[in-house]
């Protein structure tokens, strides 16, 4: 078996005991019923991925911060140029982009790995050379990945996933680098939901009114030449999307094989999302979703498979911000189930 | 002049050229303009509201529970027994509240004062004992407090505030207990934002339909009996208000008056931030919306004073456990201006 398929078999539904659990303990809290609302929901979920109650703290945490290139780039979707995915990969491994700042005050680490960059990079500490290829094809004239190498980067990131936790990671967190790479997120989206390519498709770094209508277009193109068929997952994501789409597919499912929750980030991993579910619907019991981007396609995502953010700031910008931006907040409603004291043991009068 | 009075005169704007110095930095970092959405927004209140750009970080923060007791309780507005208002200030003390567990997952510290509470309390480490009276009087029947009572009150908000801050704190938080403290919120909420008690009173702890029918009529009850005028702050406090609410309306006062950051809990805090704009309008610019309550009488004051909620996660515990869970968003938000790089510094190219 491939370690795609050995991942695959390793999904399993939540831990219904564990659930209950959860819910006992959550109404025995010196706290009215409920008063924690989706913070309350959110302990039961992990409660029941985790197969324990109280499920572990979500500490230490890594945001894995996959990077691409991508061919439809040339027929231009974005305003910016694309050595801009390598240069803020070089500012990822420098610290100075805002995933490293929030990573900073929220104490997780960065992990940066080039399943996909155009430009040859050069290393760092924090930097995995896993290139696949060197960015997608143009997938408005040929599928942008073949069917190997978009398994080739499914299968990096389980390995990344398998990896961290093998080092001790309790929360994996999605980040995602790449010029472009909203008009794939968009086509995945449309394929995995049913929705349209209008719905799915938003403005990504912030295009105007015309640059959204021919990259609606395009999405629509790409869909219409190569007709992805969401019972098969690994070739829509060779058709239309991206290597670090397929690979946070495979992140994602690698979370889920080792019940260890993965907070979404955006757009991107949202579309990543429901290719894992497609996959494997029980990987949903393993995600978190960190925020509700403002990229229109994440909710549509989000609300396929049933996940309610976290955070809804208007946010926009992908590198895992909006995931590490909700890693207090998973911890927090972790950390209520260890600490906090009941009725009982506090002595405190019930209504 | 009062301690409040000098507070009053010691509230400014917002400083313009820190805004624009702000504005002018966000513009300049490594991330597509606009895509932190309202962090973006944030950073730039807390530059105009510090004076300086960037402001500095939320840290230390300390959480400020203030506590008291309601002679409404006596109306059955609530399903839960006064006393647990002072077992839960010892299970505060105690570390084993879930504004503890979030606090220390943040990184704040937890300071407890007694405004009102109704039975003597054993002291502790954390336990300010400023007590004013046990208890407010009855609502329904005779003003719940004196102007000297409501005046003390809010000085000691301004006290503790002033304290904190020349302690070295750089965030204050807004913490309440109080068991029925919901029922005078909304009555305060009601008078300052002109809205109806129908509007601005919930469920609190969780009541049901009879009692909130109850509850909604002994709020217009009190309205009616005292006619509580919105241009007498003071005043409303005293007829309609708590010594948490009266505490609370100073400590923010006081944060403003220092020109540090206050984060705004529930429905409690709503109340107090309404209260304390009206003595000082330009204190709505230290003001920061913590979360939305559950409890619909926040959403009220906060739509009142133009504040949107960093959370909205259905909470409806109070004790300033939103607070505490917005603070390390908040933190981000201003960590983004000390710590990317721009585009210049980076080698990023622009689009």
């Amino acid at each position: 078996m491939t370690s795609l398929e050995t991942t695959l078999a390793a999904i399993r539904p939540a831990d219904e005991r564990a659930v209950a659990a959860a819910r006992d303990l959550q109404a025995r809290l010196t706290k009215p019923a409920g008063s924690l609302g989706a913070l309350e929901e959110l302990s039961v979920r992990l409660a029941g991925l985790a197969g324990v109650c109280p499920p572990p703290l979500p500490t230490p945490a890594t945001v894995a911060v996959f990077a691409g290139d991508h061919g439809v780039h040339a027929q231009g979707v974005s305003p910016w140029p694309q050595e801009v995915t390598a240069q803020m990969v070089a500012n990822f491994v420098a610290g100075g982009a805002v995933v490293n700042a929030f990573a900073r005050q929220n104490g997780a680490d960065v992990m940066v790995i080039d399943v996909g960059v155009a430009i040859p990079l050069h290393g760092g500490a924090t930097l995995l050379d896993a290139n696949v290829r060197r960015g997608t094809r143009d997938m408005t004239v040929e599928p942008a990945l073949t069917r190997e190498e978009a398994l080739a980067a499914v299968e990096i990131g389980v390995q990344v996933a398998g990896t961290l936790v093998a080092q001790g990671a309790k929360a994996l967190l999605t980040g995602d680098m790449g010029i472009a790479n909203t008009t794939p997120a968009a086509a995945l989206i449309a394929v995995f939901t049913g929705t349209s390519a209008g719905a799915a498709t938003g403005r990504g770094t912030g295009i105007d009114d015309e640059t959204l209508a021919r990259k609606i277009a395009i999405v629509d193109a790409a869909l219409e030449r190569h007709r992805p068929d969401p019972a098969d997952p690994l070739g829509a994501l060779a058709s239309v999307g991206g290597l670090e789409h397929a690979a946070l597919t495979g992140f994602i499912l690698g979370a889920a094989a080792n019940r260890v929750p993965v907070i979404i980030d955006g757009v991107i991993a949202a579309s990543a999302a429901v290719v894992a579910a497609a996959f494997a619907p029980d990987a949903v019991a393993a995600m978190v979703a960190g925020h509700r981007s403002a990229e229109p396609g994440a909710g549509v995502a989000l609300a396929h498979l049933g996940l309610e953010p976290l955070l809804d700031l208007g946010m926009r910008l992908g590198e895992g911000s909006g995931a590490v931006l909700a890693l207090p907040i998973v911890a927090a409603a972790v950390r209520v189930m260890h600490e906090v004291a009941t009725f009982d043991a506090a002595g405190v009068s019930e209504k």
